[in-house]
């Protein structure tokens, strides 16, 4: 795996930072992936042509991230076959809400995979899934990582409690001596 | 006026009992104008070409009807230079929530000029009011219009109620003998 | 391919209704699929222990549907490395609105490829597009999907409209003569 | 009443300082009770085992906190016969809406008992009602701190205000001399 | 027991069926209750004096169910010391958002257990579960009832399917021969 | 009392259903009062002539009933020095949320006193109590109208259930022997 | 006018920099008013109480401040004859949302004059306005008081306008020299 | 082009920061324009007037700029042929959805051409597209300024990823070498 399988498209550089945590869990699974802006309303001509000749250079998945009339996502998987995970942005207004239904209420014919406003990573982590289908070693790595997640110690946070109270963590469910 | 001045497009026939309102509004100003179903989800690209050249063909004005994710009038007002009403039609759930956030929230750069949920007759007054901007006897139209809403009657509905009440109507202030 | 690439789960038969339409894509695209009822409140441990046993048994996607409080599809993500498609349906109150933010609101580190409320046809769909990650013919098959989408004829609606008014439709973009 | 009553449970260590008010009345009403990290995403297993168990250990409550898509309540509902409370927590977008309505909407057959968005302290409050069922020295104990709040002075504030204007407080409801 | 445990209470005996699922509860549960009109806004007094004296009567836990401006619940949780359950009540606008936040949202100091919208029989089986603090055979029957729920099997509906579909329930995970 | 004293205005007749109850509390009192048609959109300047001249006739409260984008109540508050009730009306879509809002969102300076979505009932007791600051017979009947609302005595609903269920009524607080 | 005919109630103490512009829109008016705290969830007597006696005391209008779960002005109102205005005040989370709706939402026979989030200051001049129906001088002073809103000069604000740019203002419509 | 063709309106000085974008634009495309304050609520006879006599001096096109119950846009497009176009502002509380609300859902007979929350930017580009009906130098200076915006270069942003991402922008669609 060295040409790019994910192509990772947003519609300005004002949202990287919001993109940001797919591009490193996509290099925390060392799953090859071009970045790039593409806007639905700046330049749609580009954004078709990048959508249609997506899968014939090898890309797999497409994660796209737009915000408020959120119209990328939704564009680009008009006129791709492959798999667009959409990931909105909340804007200055409306908590995220205009992004969310702009990009997930599609109508019958175009999906778009969306995940939580804001939620970058885990449209990182439905791309390794969704890449999983064919390299199996994706679906190894993906439960090695949930299992990592299982094995998340808290951190002594409650200090203020009395010693009487019972403390528990995932790893030992029994009460405190 | 006989070519085509507005051009009134919708994804689907079946948006069509939503739209027709403003139709009727255009035939009642004597406005010439074309109706089409041009998709921004099934057909992207004919979508940008429809928007691209219309002006090339004498539209002045566009009006796209869209639901759900709607995509189609933002997308259109990203490839033409040409003032673009969007129409929001409620779809079976959210009560058109969805609808009107994804076509009145546009980014910055390319302006939807939106209406009311299900608000086609609207649409086809805000294109008659812009096609005004060149066409004078449309604004004294326009303006014919306002005063005959003015001279709108009521019915004498509120029979039930006893006849001390008085009753007026706008063109009566005074109260009923 | 034989044994079942999808696994199509609800937590009731009633939800069967909203979710045929993916059952629908799936036949038609001729990809062999497993159906049943799987509740995340009345059988939380049998819901895991099919979500851990998916991949191990040759599941490829999960597609999931649930309502209200909907658990199912971000449980089902908890425990299984594969991608899970989520849909919300709508339940007598709140238009869906909490189906929605249930299933898409997932916090990082485990993903649902939510679809619009009701969505199960765009569900069927993107996991097409999913599976195409390693069967290139579902690719092409759903490009020939999306090329018959676009050949889509509107029916003759407009009967009311005066003939002077010129209709397009997208095979033909000029005006009626 | 010296084993633990109560179990308080979130799913990450960052849920503390939303859940700590529920500890701080529980501590104010001598009840012990348990604290600890319970994730149904990423230990559902653990989660289902800790909620199956809890009654079998002499707890009689259990109080969970969750955000976003937050399943933690009902899971853990859905597991054990014991009253479960659930703390909604807002998170960055929307409000806590999403966390309110994917804990409170549950489906007929598993209840939570939802508290506030972020209303940890009434949690901590429901936990002793409950509790009261069996032990009726903290329905005394509750009267008591009912009446404690009942007893509140305000603060003179308004002093801003004229010397005419009457004040009065819950205590002295004649008029200021 | 033979004397009620439980007071269902409503404003108006058009409250009537959305309470009923609660009593249905109560009744399989063979837990004694009262059902009684008790209305905030009209009858304030009364509404005080009965949660007042709900506990010296040996009332064990109070079930209110109110719509729109729902005040019920939050007025009798702050003249008693027993838990209160509440029921939001959707009317004729708005989907019972008024409802379900006019009951939830308290503040500190008053909580209300509020179950979903139209929630009656799952608050109806919290008063079971939170009776079972003291009663351990409610909890018993509680965890019966719950394995109940789980031998729950779908009527064989996806009969349109082809045969070569797999088909599975819970009890049995395996693909259909 | 026979001059009109409440100024009951809609900006069309077909607000009439939702308006009527308003005009049967104001003849239930014996109230005099003015029926009207006043429209902010299609007849502005009547309705601010109304406004302003309003209390120079002798009117003392005006109740003005709007739908979706609901100017009528808040444009006539601007103009007249009378208290204004607003009543919401919900039109087709968004459950009323809009009217709502459009009326009780004023800017500092102009107070419109709103009722609930559809509330023109409780629009006419409002202006009952209003008149009361000048007519304390008013205060008086609004006294027994809460009393009578008290003395409500529900009918004999819950036939289904078993006789042991004891039964109460605001007027008999003790369980059925 | 000496003794208070307005009676400005709130839960809390912390609710004075909320309710604070209704007590000076009653000092620029000159009209006589009571403050006080009175909790409908800390002491529902007292103020049922207050509520019940307020009319006799020749308080003409009572104005309640309340957030979340806002049931001081709803129940108030059940207990008074009097017009009660409501001041929804937005807490930590939902943007004031619940606090409007538990407010506004009442049900039929109970009005509370609900005015905008936060809106103390209208709610100050509502109660002006209500008592112009007796005071016919408040009437005249609430009049000017808005002819003076009228003579509102806006600073010279856009001068990083070019000077060809009118620029022109209430008193002045003609555009600059 | 000397005269104003635009009439920039806003309720309040305040408002100028939300509306100076709009200004920018016109200033940006040559368009003169006129500036003022001029509120509905404050001034609503000169408002009218405003509205009325805005097509007799020349002006074509009005953009009007409220918040909260945001009456402006609608009352004056009931009072001018002209078309309207409305800036929601949004205010402390509730995002601007009460702003866009009380804009957008104009009855049908009355059109406000609605943008964005905030989207004065918008607002002025719209302004033009409707001018340019009239003016034709302005369809191809928004045809240029579109292209302008389609050569946008984003920075070199995502300096963190490693070396081996292909990083790609609108103008160089291949991976990096």
């Amino acid at each position: 795996m060295t040409a790019p399988l994910v192509g990772l498209i947003m519609g300005s550089d004002s949202d990287w930072p919001t993109v940001e945590p797919a591009a490193e869990v996509l290099d925390e699974f060392g799953v090859p992936f071009e970045v790039g802006v593409v806007s639905a309303h700046r330049t749609p001509e580009k954004m078709l042509d990048y959508a249609k000749q997506a899968h014939t250079r090898g890309i797999k998945v497409i994660v796209a991230c737009a915000g408020g009339a959120a119209h990328l996502p939704g564009m680009v998987a008009a006129a791709t076959p492959l798999p667009v995970i959409g990931i909105p942005r909340a804007l200055k207004d409306l908590e995220g809400l205009d992004s969310l239904l702009s990009i997930v209420q599609m109508p019958a014919g175009v999906p778009v995979a969306t995940v939580s406003i804001g939620g970058a990573k885990n449209a990182g982590l439905l791309a390794i899934r969704t890449l999983g289908v064919q390299y199996s070693e994706l679906v190894e790595r993906m439960a090695d990582y949930q299992e990592n997640m299982a094995d998340y110690q808290p951190k002594i946070w409650p200090r203020k409690l009395s010693k009487k109270t019972p403390i528990f963590a995932p790893s030992s469910w029994g009460t405190r001596p």
